[in-house]
Parts: structure tokens; sequence; C-alpha cells
């Protein structure tokens, strides 16, 4: 049985990933009035008196929503709120089992940018964070960066910044054992999404100076009149030769290939035309841009994708449940760059100089200390740029 | 050390009520490709090609929000949407002590009657039913009518109609007692909010003839020109005498009097000049509208009030756990009439001819089977009146 019959199999015994669960007492007059009323009356009013103190009397603390409109789930695209619900939900399954986070599934019935941004903000009271999930490009940069800006609390676009994060520390082993420095690297991104954008963003934060993003209809070049706003934007920043042309034309002589695109678009040719210790991250799901096995055979020195049938699985599941464990443990007001790229080091630094190699550059996700190491790390950098409300534990 | 205080203290111990657990295996590689990526694929697509598969394949089959906007909490009036969590998370707490629902606290930070059916619906593709609290009148009888007009799973205003509920089961007992017929009573029910307007409808279909409702302005009377768009509407189904004046004019020769509305606002002479056998509910909370031991000293025959610290609690916790639990049993598109009444059978039958006296005429806010009597009630209307997508357990 394939893996996909089996989880349907599985989801219809499930019936539901998570569940909650209740924590009191409530089984006599007294614990009911302990927990609700009258006694209840009391922590309203502290609330009340302190919005703060939401956080310590009730679940805020630890609560985040996993929000979608359901419109680019997966590799399966737009396929409405509801259907996206079963990744969400195992999103919430995986946020308690490694970060120890509550997390909420909700879909909105909505596309509309607007309409997004105010149902989140009108919700917020309800959560210490939000995680935007599976929301299309262009419309996500404008509700994750407004919403950023406007609530008090971390939000964080996982396809964005998880893919990057995890991205970024696959190459910081990728590159320590190629003996490459990342400002001296020719590195190309194919996939202008979402994913796509962010990780160009991201990168260039990190130190990388040579990056090229392509898209379906080639390379993104200031300039160029096919470009969307956010493609304008990163077109600015990166590919300052000026290159035009074809994925294949950027790919010639590139250190790095970091594909977030769609199934078997680079040939064994273009993968052998890349410079000597080539690294490539293939990771469209659930077909790769090339088979791992022909990317070695044309030379590839590293090579990792999204699945877990290959070595090196380079899967934001890595990420969000440490990345948000360690927000909400300093009651971080947001998810800055220097927590991303601490994040990023964190999971890094889970392989040891021994263990490192070309088949194993990344910790498992189902590996408890990596995500245990990057709430520390992202805990210690909100602490350190000022953005905790707690300092110390 | 009074309960207030001590609630307080619990809270901070707490740090939440209620949290959510991971039901599937995550400890391996092939364990996330099932619950996780790329097995989710398939439930997705599934839903995607039937909604309906929505309530197969995740948790929707059982989840239910708990939704304010904190404008009406408690006794507490308008504290605002974070200071309503505690009682939002107490609720989802007993939802799930009583009636095995998955609830979760939401806030919405908006008093906009459209804004907030807007969120709600917006929402509503992430739930199996949608529990309204704690939001003021005359906008939550909009809110309630438009949602469950507008969407396809239940939708519950518990202050209304849960309030309806339990003391339409007090009721039917005392009457038991008193030897009356529902038919022949003069009721009064003090208090033109949520609640009041809500118990009178639900007792003028449950068969009581003769209700007159009283607010701070004294007597609703049609014609009167200080009554809301509520009051007005209920003026024109109630007392039919077309008395004017006070809740003591009301109160003379009443069999029963129903009190939803503030402290020590009935006296002893008040209650004297019922009827005999006079029934008093007075939920006030937490004073309530005239002192248990004054009514009973005044003649009263059966007292009721919200506390536990009296006989006879009269409170909707012993309504939502099992009217969601049987209405998300049966997979019900509404909540009807047929549905209320036959919780408030449920919970009156709980208390056998032989318990029953004027000390003892509900059964206990935390005994379990009167909630499952109650689910099993609500499920059986629910299938009889034809708004059950599963007919047959």
């Amino acid at each position: 049985m394939n893996v996909r019959e089996e989880s349907l199999k599985k989801h219809a015994e499930w019936k539901g990933k998570i569940e909650t669960v209740c924590r009191v007492p409530a089984d006599s007059a007294e614990a009911l009035s302990l927990a609700y009323t009258p006694g209840v009356a009391e922590p309203c009013m502290a609330i009340h008196n302190d919005v703060e103190k939401s956080f310590d009397l009730t679940r805020r603390w630890n609560t985040v929503p996993v929000i979608t409109d359901g419109t680019a789930v997966l590799g399966l695209g737009d396929i409405g709120p509801e259907a996206g619900m079963p990744v969400m939900e195992g999103k919430c399954a995986l946020f308690k089992a490694y970060g120890g986070v509550d997390a909420y599934p909700l879909c909105i019935k909505s596309k509309d940018t607007e309409e997004i941004i105010r149902t989140v903000k009108l919700l917020s009271g309800s959560f210490g964070g939000i995680n935007l999930e599976d929301i299309s490009a262009p419309r996500c940069f404008e509700i994750e960066s407004r919403l950023k800006a406007e609530l008090d609390i971390p939000v964080f676009h996982d396809d964005q910044h998880g893919t990057a994060i995890v991205m970024t520390a696959a190459l910081i082993n990728a590159l320590k054992l190629a003996g490459k420095n990342k400002e001296d690297i020719k590195l190309v991104i194919n996939g202008a999404g979402a994913a796509g954008i962010a990780i160009a963003e991201f990168l260039l934060g990190f130190g990388v100076k040579d990056i090229t993003v392509c898209d379906l209809k080639g390379v993104i070049c200031r300039g160029e009149p096919w470009l969307n706003a956010p493609q304008r934007k990163i077109a600015e920043v990166t590919n300052n030769r000026l290159l035009k042309g074809t994925l294949k034309d950027a790919m010639r002589g590139a250190d790095v290939l970091i594909g977030v695109s769609g199934p078997h678009c680079i040939t064994k040719d273009m993968a052998g035309a890349m410079a000597k210790k080539a690294i490539l991250f293939t990771c469209a799901n659930p077909v790769p841009e090339i088979e791992p096995q022909d990317a070695k055979e044309a030379g590839a020195f590293i090579v990792g994708t999204g699945s877990s049938a290959n070595p090196n699985q380079i899967n934001n599941v890595l990420v969000f449940p440490g990345l948000f464990r360690g927000a909400l443990d300093v009651r971080a007001t947001t998810v800055n760059k220097e927590m991303m790229i601490a994040a990023a080091y964190g999971i890094a630094d889970c392989v040891s100089a021994e263990e490192l190699s070309p088949e194993y550059i990344l910790p498992y996700a189902y590996d408890k200390r990596a995500h245990e190491r990057v709430a520390m790390a992202v805990a210690d950098a909100a602490v350190k740029t000022g953005v905790a409300k707690i300092k110390g534990q």
C-alpha cells in the first residue's frame, strides 16, 4: 500500500490528529466554582485591569493558531479552506509533539487579502502567536508583513520563513563539507513564489552575495516586463550580473541550486554544468526537480530533497515547533531576522563535525533534541535583540 | 479564603484550563509521512472533492469554538475580549469534561454586529458547531439569528438558549411538585436582556400562556415608548392583559418568578404577594434578586438560584455539553426548538419521582449521566425533526 492510500485510511481511523483535554478538576460544585462561575470573575477582572495578565491566567502563553485560506496547500494548490485542514491539523499535532505548543487549526473562507488580515487581527487577542500557512503568493507577503507590523505577538508564515530557515541550515552544513564560503558562492533559486522569494531575501540577510532567482518564465532580472510586484522587489537586490535567459543559463557554473518549483525541470546536463562540489536542494513535492540518483550521476556533491525517502530531507518541520516554543517562552513580541538566523544555526549545529557527511547534513525532523536546540537559540536571540518580554527563565 | 481569591490563585497555577494533545505517532519518518507530508495530500484531496468528508477525516466532527466579544461576561459586563477568555476557557474545559467536545476559546476584538457575523462565517469551515457566548443584547439576537440562517452547522448562543433550557427544566420539575400546569400559570420574568427575552420566547414555545416580562423601567407592554427592538418584539406576544406598572405589580398573584436581572431587587413583601406554592428562580449572579432564606420566609414553595451554595442551582452548564454532544453525534445542521425542548426534558427527567423535592429539582451540573441524557434526547430530536445527517448510531 502506498503512503497516500495508507494515510487516507489512517485519517479515517484517527478522526482527528489533535484533541483538547480538560486540565482542571470538574467533579464537584467546589471545583466548578473555582474553574468557572463565580470564581472565574476574579481572573477576568485581573485581565480587564491589565491585558498582559492574559498570558499568566489563561493558556494564551502557549497558544498558536495554524491559519490558512487553503490556496497553496502542499503541492496541491488552491484546494479550498476545508480541504487544507488535514495539513493544518497535522501541523498542530507536530507543534505539540515537538514544541509543546497548543495549536488550533483555523481555515478562513476568503481569499481577500484585507479580509484575511482583518480576521486574524480580530482573533489575535486569543493567542500567543500566529502561524500563517499555505497562503498563496503574492497575497501571503502583504498578509504577513501587515500582521507583523500591526500585532505585538509573533507572526510567522511558515511557507516563507520556515522553508528559508531550514534551507539555510542545510546550506550551512553543506558549505562546511564543500569547503566553500557563503560570501563566495554562486547560488540559484528556482521558483519565485512564497518560498523562493523568502529564501532569496533570507539568504541575502544571512550573507550570500550572488543569488539568481528563476521562475517558469526564466531568470528574474530587473526590468523584465513579466515580473509581479514581489519579483520586481527581489530583482532589485539579486542577479547583480543582470543575467537573462533560462534556468539552464543560470545554473551554469553555480555552486548551489535551491529548487522550490516543480517536478523534473532540471536535467542531468544542467546539473552536470554546475561548479565542482555542487550542492542541490531539490525540494519540489512530491516529485523533486531532479531525482537524487540522476543528480549524483551528473556529479553533484550533496543532494537534499523534501522527502524522507532520500538522505538529507529538508523539511520545515525542523523549524516551526522550536521557533514558536522559543518565542513563546520569552514572550517575544515578534519574530525577527536574528531569531530566524539563530534557528538556522540551531538546526545546523545539531549535526556534529563527526556525524556530518554528504548523506547527513540535517538532524531528523522527529529528533526532539533538535527542536529543543532551536527553541533555546530563538529565545536567546529574542532576548539579545530586545524583543522578549521575559528576560530570563 | 473566598472563592474568587482562591480561583485567581488557581488560575495562576493552572496557566490554562485546557490544552491540545497530539493523537498520532510522530516518532519516525514513516509516522510523519502518514500524519503529515506527503501522505496527508490524500485526505486533503478527498475533502476537496467532497467537503462533507471534512467531518470524517479531521476533528471537525467534534469541534466547537466558544466565541465572545467580551461585552457581557458573567455579571461583569463589557470587560473586553481578552478579559472574557477565562470564562471561555472554562467553558471549553467543561465542554470536554462533560460532553467530550473539543472546544477552543476565541475572542473577537470588535463589537460590530456585521463584523462579528462575518468573522464567524469565515471561520465556520473549521468547526462542527458554533457556541456564541457573553455577547451583549440586542446585538446577540441579530448575530445568532443571522448565523443560524446562513450556516449549515449548529449555532447556539448559550446565554440565551442555554439559560432558557435549564430554566425550563427547572420549571418542569417545580410545576410537578406544585401540582400546577404550564398552560394555567402566571409567569413573570425580570430582566429583558439576552437571557430574559430568550426565556420568554422559549417558554411560549414550550406552552406557557401567561408571561409578563419586566425590565428596570417596569413592565414591558406593547406601545411603551422606551422599548428597544427585541423588547418591542416580545411585547407583541407577552403580557396579553396589557398590564402596566412595576415588577411589584407584575408579581402580585404570579405563580412563577424568573429573575435574570440584578441583586436584591425583590423584597419579601413582593415575594409574599405571589400566588400559593410560588416558585422563584432568582438567578442574578453573584447576588440573587432575593436571598433564598428571605423568599422562603415570605412563603415561597420552591427557590432556585445560580449559585451552588444554595439548593437548586440553575446553571446552564447542565445544557451546552450534552446539547452539542447530541447535535454533533448526528451531525445536525442546526439547533431547533424541538432539540432544545428535548434537552429541557432530558435534564428534568434526570431527577426521579422519588428524588424530586422542593430542595432538589435539578441534577447536579457535574453529574455526567445528566449530560449523557441530554445528548441522547437532543440527538433523537434532531433525527425526528429531519435535521440530522446521520440517522442512526
